[in-house]
């Protein structure tokens, strides 16, 4: 089985010109199959706002009405997806840029939540394998924003780090997959206060028992449980830190395995 | 050799839905390989005015400065592109949307004019024929905006109709091609203010004739040699016309053969 390793970067890489360029650069250095799933970052609630839209938020989600999926579809697929992709050509990574419509390569069902109405939110329903499988094996790298469709003509905003383990999950049919989620930390902390605390492996035994003990707790746990999710359906490691963990094997990271 | 049908579709479908919709269910009908390429219409200048930017248009043409080629991209490459993409999938046709960044489909040179500072705008240099060729032949329909890149990581503002008649050239050394521009009008008339007077066949021959008896003058020139130098590169047939024209081959339009 081929090996194929999943990258995931926030927006805190996109909103800093400097830290993508570096992690562009990381991205592609890396061996083999990749694929990359982009958040949006600061400039959709920017864009929102300079043409009066005002940004609704609920339990920490963005709200997506029509005027607002417009706003996130321009900036994400539009803005950040193309730059990424022509970035990357420069660096001779065969970059395509994709939304979940292209190619239905992810399709999802509009949410339908009790008592919040999320609007043109979309959870992932079906990966098309067969057709990443044929994109990566002419040495593709596909590189995702967090847009889906519903298969009826109706785009939807989708989390990216679903999107992430959502692929990974698919192709590991296929695969062998690594799962890599960087974001502003070094990896998963015993003190959240304290960056040099990375918990250098976790597998369930451990986070049962960090999770009994209160040093992982909050945010972190639907995290990891998804985590734990993705491992329970074939993906084989996942990794957690800062992007710089992409350099090298040595740099400090957390290896999630079963 | 197999056929391609390489259709450009111009502002003025993309800013009417009724149209649009109308062209979008047409095109899902036609059989075999085929290529969309789409223009922009008014919601990027609508969206440059929106957020403070003064469009700045020489001899016809948008000057693109940075802040008016990202407008362009979320609009082109974003909102457009995913909306049609979005739509053609719901109709059972497998669209991926592209920049010319994508895949490295469509490399441009920046454009070095004499006189004018045109800024960030492409002169198609390079088509990926073997990428697209792979694209096609498992059966994926590319939806192309007009958007390219220079491959060292800057994107470039690129005329639409330009772009269907590079495809339609480079993709004529592996298929035979037909290249069709869908207008508001039916066909060349011969009557301008007439639209029941569509020539519906010119071949060159005839081309220097209705130019040397002023019957065919002003804008139509310029847009006819560019048919004439594709069909000398070994483009099949041109149709201008109408999109309804898509519908079957009875309804009228010009056909251009050399």
């Amino acid at each position: 089985m081929q090996k194929l390793t999943v990258i995931k970067i926030g927006g805190n890489i996109i909103d800093n010109p400097t830290e993508l360029a570096q992690f562009l650069t990381d991205f592609s250095k890396i061996e083999g199959n990749k694929i990359l799933v982009h958040g949006g970052g600061k400039s959709a609630t920017k864009m929102a706002q300079s043409i009066g839209l005002v940004p609704q938020m609920v339990e920490g989600r963005r709200i997506t009405d029509a005027a607002m999926l417009d706003v996130v579809v321009m900036i994400y697929a539009g803005q950040i997806n193309k730059d990424i992709v022509a970035k990357l050509q420069a660096k001779n990574t065969n970059a395509i840029g994709f939304s979940g419509a292209d190619g239905n390569l992810i399709q999802s069902d509009k949410r339908n939540h009790p008592t919040i109405d999320y609007g043109f939110v979309g959870d992932v329903k079906k990966v098309n394998t067969p057709l990443l499988q044929t994109l990566i094996s002419n040495e593709i790298v596909p590189v995702f924003c967090a847009i889906t469709h519903d298969k009826n003509g109706q785009l939807l905003n989708t989390n990216a780090d679903t999107i992430a383990s959502e692929l990974a999950i698919a192709l590991s049919e296929v695969y062998e997959v690594t799962l890599n989620y960087c974001f502003e930390k070094p990896g998963v902390l015993s003190d959240s206060e304290n960056d040099d605390s990375v918990i250098p492996d976790i597998n369930s035994e451990l986070y049962h028992k960090l999770k009994s003990e209160n040093v992982i707790h909050s945010g972190m746990i639907p995290k990891l449980d998804n985590c734990f999710n993705s491992l329970s359906q074939g993906v084989q490691k996942i990794k957690i830190g800062h992007h710089k963990m992409l350099q090298n094997e040595t740099i400090v990271h957390t290896l999630i395995t079963l």
